[in-house]
């Protein structure tokens, strides 16, 4: 019989399944609409009614396990999603709700944690003792792998690396997520035309004002700054020296061999990456860069799911009958 | 017949030993200056004659090994020095020039490293599985315990903290050390005598100008800081918020269960524990604070030289035989 593993990835606006073999291959993938005001006990039941419809078609034996990726502050040992901004989540025992409705062993992480452990298990991490993946989209999160294993900390919080506070003076304030994500590079945008730079953005105003915009995406910041437009490249630069300063205290701090840079904003805007290459190769320590690889994740969105499924891999099951 | 183990802590004013026994605890200990100007051939032969001295009237095989602290990035695998600033030092192989000169195993790390290790295996981070332990003092540097062992990560250099850059705006710039180390607070506070403040510490002028001193100690704030002294106090609250900020990014990012600080600023500055404690309360996230300890250390200037035995004790020439 061949066996088969489930990742489910849970965020603010979608459930994404993946159904893979044992070697994480995903076999079948599906996207579903999460809509946040259903409230838990409705988004668990339909997350685990996905669940089922994926594996319908299969003997219950012959799926060993699902793992679930959330988008949020996830507690090992307890199965809680702590804390979930996109959900409007305060402690959901999810494992739990899901525990009665799924006959499988299941596991649960935090979202980023898992796109890590895909990155590092058939990614473009592979091979790599210590690691640090940082996801820029709409938020930024990270998963460090070390010693060869996911970090999850004392509780399974590590790597809420978007909250690092980036600026005490003036000038930016906050935290890396307000200043380095998809929103906030599309507020500097703003900010930027508001100024009056000349750009070619300012095609995006049409009749508006600038205050009027309220969004330039990171694709048309990204084809402004292909064709050489100044502003857009200022803005590029601008978050690959954020992006890269915090970087590069993460690696003096952990001395990881391989940094792998994945999310919407590191896909749509390419030069981003080289940028912040640039700038940790600057400001670390020259023997902790010497041999520092800074290079771009290979999955995209689906990245949490079939980190679920590794998780489930991981965590022992499979792994079992070959000993 | 007792064994015995040895801690040597090199740094760039000072060579300190410690004998211990193999519980660790120090029964013989000396100090000795460092001149940097003589050179790395020079003071490797000095720490070797030291060690040999502190065990002249023990047998040889009473000694179960000697571990060296030193203040630079130590790189593991080859037990170079591949940085120490303190001692002028680039890619010196101290292990290298000390195994020719003594007779037994020979182990070598970081300083912050091994004072963290001490910390952890008979210290204020006794029972942690994850520990952030960080020293400050002339310099600011961090050792960390994850997974109940001292992390190295790739290459020996984990734990640069004080290279930490902790801001991009106006205002302070550069490193934490360069920020919240006992010459930065020092220099805070000729700065604010300078801009006229009233304050205690203008007692410490004499004849001078605020330009003419060169040094404020930390003791000196801190007597005036207890007396109630506005700008004394002033330093410290800064000083708390700079480190206090670090450390909560850094806890975000690791979910630590014990932050230690240590270091001669941070003896000599009581209230800068209780000001940083507030800080990272206020700036972490609160599923990450809620069960994170923020301690003092127990160990002073000999916590290096200590940690040193420890890491002898723990590379497992002594579990060995109790197998």
């Amino acid at each position: 019989m061949a066996f088969y593993l489930v990742g489910a990835d849970l965020s603010g606006t979608k459930l994404a399944l993946a159904l893979t073999d044992t070697d994480c291959q995903v076999v079948a993938d599906a996207v579903h609409e999460i809509d946040p005001r259903a409230g838990a006990p409705a988004i668990a039941r339909t997350l685990a009614g996905q669940v089922l419809a994926l594996t319908a078609d299969l003997p219950r034996e012959a799926v060993l396990g699902v793992g679930i990726a959330c988008a949020g502050l996830v507690e090992q040992g307890t199965g809680l999603v702590r804390f979930a901004p996109a959900l409007g989540w305060h402690d959901v025992p999810l494992l739990a709700m899901l525990a009665s409705e799924l006959p499988w062993p299941l596991w649960i992480d935090n979202d980023t944690n898992l796109a890590a452990l895909a990155e590092h298990q058939q990614g473009a991490g592979q091979g790599c003792q210590h690691m640090l993946a940082v996801f820029v989209g709409s938020g930024i999160g990270a998963g460090l792998i070390l010693g060869g294993e996911l970090y999850e900390g004392a509780r399974g919080f590590a790597g809420e690396f978007g909250h690092t506070t980036v600026a005490w003076g003036d000038g930016h304030s906050g935290c890396l997520e307000a200043n380095a994500s998809a929103s906030a590079i599309s507020r500097r945008a703003i900010d930027a035309l508001a100024r009056g730079g000349p750009s070619r953005l300012a095609d995006l105003l049409g009749t508006s004002t600038p205050a009027e915009l309220h969004y330039v995406s990171v694709k048309a910041i990204a084809q402004a700054a292909s064709e050489g437009d100044a502003l857009a490249r200022g803005i590029v630069d601008e978050t690959a020296e954020i992006l890269g300063a915090a970087l590069a205290n993460a690696a003096n701090f952990l001395n990881p061999e391989r940094i792998v840079l994945g999310g919407g904003v590191v896909r749509e805007l390419p030069e981003l990456l080289d940028g912040t290459r640039k700038v940790i190769s600057r400001l670390v320590l020259p023997a902790v860069g010497e041999r520092l690889e800074v290079v771009q994740a290979i999955h995209g969105r689906e990245g949490p799911a079939i980190g679920g499924a590794v998780m489930v891999k991981l965590a022992g099951r499979l792994r079992q009958p070959a000993r």
